[in-house]
């Protein structure tokens, strides 16, 4: 058994990250060029997260459905703004055959005669076909609103690329509705940023800033972009997920019209939201530690590691194993995910290194000492506190624990993200604020775009969001001095 | 409402079946040649088999994972055989950039100047990248046997496509394992055509042949494939998945060798087995009838829908209306998938159709007579019968009958298939058999893959299989007269 690589977030956070992910079994680099492999145990936490989130989609009313792979160049540039913003980042088929290659035996190589009439290109997102399909499906309001949700993947040709963070595919849902009002599309953008929000902190434990995108940072075709942004151990933040206002510019692009209850044709209003595998990064990001991963009880695909630590002696350790299999039932009908690890010729040590480095959340040890007095020794991966406790109502013990560490999870990196939002006012505490204390700061700006991007260049700080229900308060801009209405949050980011 | 469009099996099957899957909102094609849009209710179904596999998949000891959508071209052509028969059928990357069209304001062209080094393939199939990434995950018995299964979209370029049945994208699972030992892959390979075969007829209710595929017709890269077949109202058969013996093709062709318990280098056994979308209609073509889809309740997005028959009295409907909240309480308590189909402005008539059409298994119809008496009207989907019977137990009734049309839907299925399976012992019999009885022809074949050409080239049928555990014969070759010593099944198929 090789022993675990261990790099502290305090000397590299960035090379923690690769460490961690790589040495937990989460993901990998793979032999395209920007693309990764999620490994099972990194699957595994998706699939909870998919889980939660799907059911969350279908209790507000949607629908799953399936759309192509590949849109036509002449549907994906028929809305302007998104084909623009997405033109430089797409991975494009031109050709559908391989032959032989003449020159090389055994070779291959792309067939000159099999080139496309018109090139396709790999989805960087769905918009374009969906709202092309849409057109077929919508006649009257009766036909509205459509829900649907869509799980696939896209490719986004990204040069610099880090495991689940920025990769040029990922796995994403992305929800495509329809409505006959503005009102009800952006009643449904801000219903889904809740449940984004909803989920990012009760399930992931991760405390999320709700807000508005400006401008600058919009979805290519949106007329608004909603956001949650959670905040990172190194004080960087991240866009968790967005949820999109479309306005009826999809509509307009792809000729989406109804016809109202009062019979007037008019186009469609949309919205779009989605969530990546991006959020298997805020989750590890935001709470791992240098022994390796931190799971919140809800994601982590093991609850509860049972170790049974057995002596030479085969009589005690048939004991012992009986033991750990009598709790191992008990954890299990009361609906806990608990693993008992009875290998042979592996250390309990290496063990327990290992479910630390995976993050699962409790870990039970039991020896023959243990089994005669009815004691098992419980270690919590949250505090890395340990407790001899007696083995009498293990199931619910284990249970109210498992919420307790979910709160507790919760509860820590909501102090960190509370204390990481500086109140600024001058250009030298935000440069202050920014390069040292880090976090987000929240400081007054003059709204336009210009300033915006001077901050960026001179801070490498960005505008993560407006938050929601903002507080109104006269004041100046912080780079300008231009009168200014609200403060607004600056963050550097992922 | 429009009326739905019918066409009868007896007129034009396949006309049938492509009106099917439109009128009852399974599937559409798109504006992507080859390419389907799968819509929310077909969705639901696919859902269902995926989650009913998933399980199998997982309490079989398999673990869910993802590998890249690109397969560089490189690691494509190297395992030969495997390259060779998806070449043909590859839709390739060969640019990953946009950029604006001088000659045409606004419209996108490929960017010259962004052209890959080295082409991605989209993946047929995905034994290439992932025996790639195996290499580093194995070195010694230790890390064996690997045990992954992914679901992910496939692309294969085909020319002439029907929905469901043969697409240039679709979705399926694909199971990759790596074994120390011959046996053990065998093993495996077995195990999981046994998974797939219980899911066919219990799930499904679709009965299967299991057998061993030709030379001819196995997968390209394996050593053995063995399939399931069914058997289509046409009586064309369905090959409805495959489970290959990959033997040590891909462990020589990407480098993978383990050390074994005995210190002994040797390369890794592989399988890899499959099923997909196409399933979907595999469903369809068993069970349907003219008045339209005819779903298992195992797979039914929608078991049981109360249409509640409403007169002009607000009293009465009043009445009416809550006996059909109550039932539907007690149905969905029971964990019965029941809808209340209350809308307005929707004629009784109309609905009953609509719900026919979608194959869902009972429907309960309840007026002011029925609710003054006790009573629900029960229309079965599958046999079309209606009953009145006391609404007493209503769940547990509707319970049973959904366990009994669930067996009488594959009954049906069985019987057709039996009465479907032509022992013949003449070329003009087998001729007479696939032309006029339809179905599978239980005939001698000399083994020659040169035969099953010239079969296939006079009769359009194939080899489906030869049935596992087939009864060895001595005989003559129903085209030949060569010696024989085992018969195997012919048809046309899909």
């Amino acid at each position: 058994m090789a022993e675990f690589k261990k790099i502290k977030r305090s000397e590299n956070y960035s090379a923690w990250y690769n460490n961690l992910v790589e040495q937990a079994d989460l993901a990998q680099h793979s032999a395209v060029k920007g693309c990764m492999v999620i490994k099972p145990y990194g699957y595994a936490i998706w699939e909870k997260m998919q889980a939660d989130l799907d059911r969350r989609f279908k209790e507000t009313g949607h629908q799953n459905a399936y759309f192509p792979l590949f849109v036509p160049k002449s549907l994906f540039e028929a809305e302007e703004k998104n084909a623009e913003g997405f033109a430089k980042e797409c991975a494009i088929v031109t050709h559908y055959r391989l032959k032989t290659d003449p020159d090389r035996p055994g070779k291959l190589m792309v067939d000159p005669e099999a080139k496309l009439e018109e090139e396709l290109i790999v989805r960087p997102t769905s918009e374009a076909i969906i709202w092309n399909t849409y057109r077929d499906w919508i006649q009257s309001y009766r036909d509205l609103p459509i829900l649907i949700n869509q799980w696939a993947n896209v490719v986004r040709w990204e040069m610099r690329t880090r495991l689940f963070l920025r990769t040029a595919e990922f796995l994403w849902q992305e929800g495509h509705t329809a409505h006959a009002t503005k009102e009800e599309a952006l009643a449904e953008t801000k219903q889904m940023l809740e449940v984004y929000a909803d989920f990012a902190e009760n399930v992931m434990a991760v405390p999320v800033i709700k807000g508005i995108k400006t401008e600058n940072e919009r979805f290519a075709g949106a007329d608004e972009t909603f956001c949650i942004e959670g905040l990172m151990q190194d004080g960087k933040a991240l866009q968790m997920g967005t949820s999109h206002f479309l306005g009826q510019n999809f509509a307009k692009a792809f000729d989406v019209k109804f016809v109202s209850k009062e019979n007037v044709k008019d186009y469609v209003w949309a919205t779009s939201w989605g969530v990546s595998t991006r959020l298997m990064g805020a989750l590890i990001m935001c709470h791992s530690d240098d022994e390796g991963l931190v799971l919140p009880p809800r994601l982590a695909p093991i609850q509860v590691v049972i170790v049974p630590i057995t002596g030479k002696k085969e009589e005690e350790k048939a004991l012992v194993l009986d033991k750990a299999r009598e709790y191992y039932t008990a954890l299990k009908a009361k609906g806990i995910l608990v693993k008992l690890d009875d290998r042979d010729g592996i250390s309990p040590g290496y063990k327990f290194a290992d479910y630390e480095l995976k993050g699962v959340p409790l870990r039970i040890a039991i020896g023959a000492r243990d089994v005669a007095v009815g004691n098992v020794e419980l270690a919590r991966r949250d505090t890395k506190t340990k407790v001899v406790i007696s083995a009498e109502n293990l199931p619910e013990t284990i249970s109210n624990l498992l919420n307790e560490i979910q709160e507790n999870i919760y509860n820590k990196a909501l102090e960190y993200r509370d204390s990481h939002i500086h109140v600024v006012n001058t250009w030298d505490e935000f440069k202050d604020a920014l390069d040292y204390k880090t976090g987000f700061v929240s400081a007054h700006w003059d709204g336009t775009s210009e300033t915006e991007e001077k901050i960026k260049e001179l801070s490498k700080a960005t505008i993560r969001c407006v938050p929601l229900n903002n507080q109104q308060e006269e004041g100046v801009c912080v780079l300008t001095g231009n009168p200014s209405t609200q403060r607004v949050l600056f963050a550097k980011a992922y």
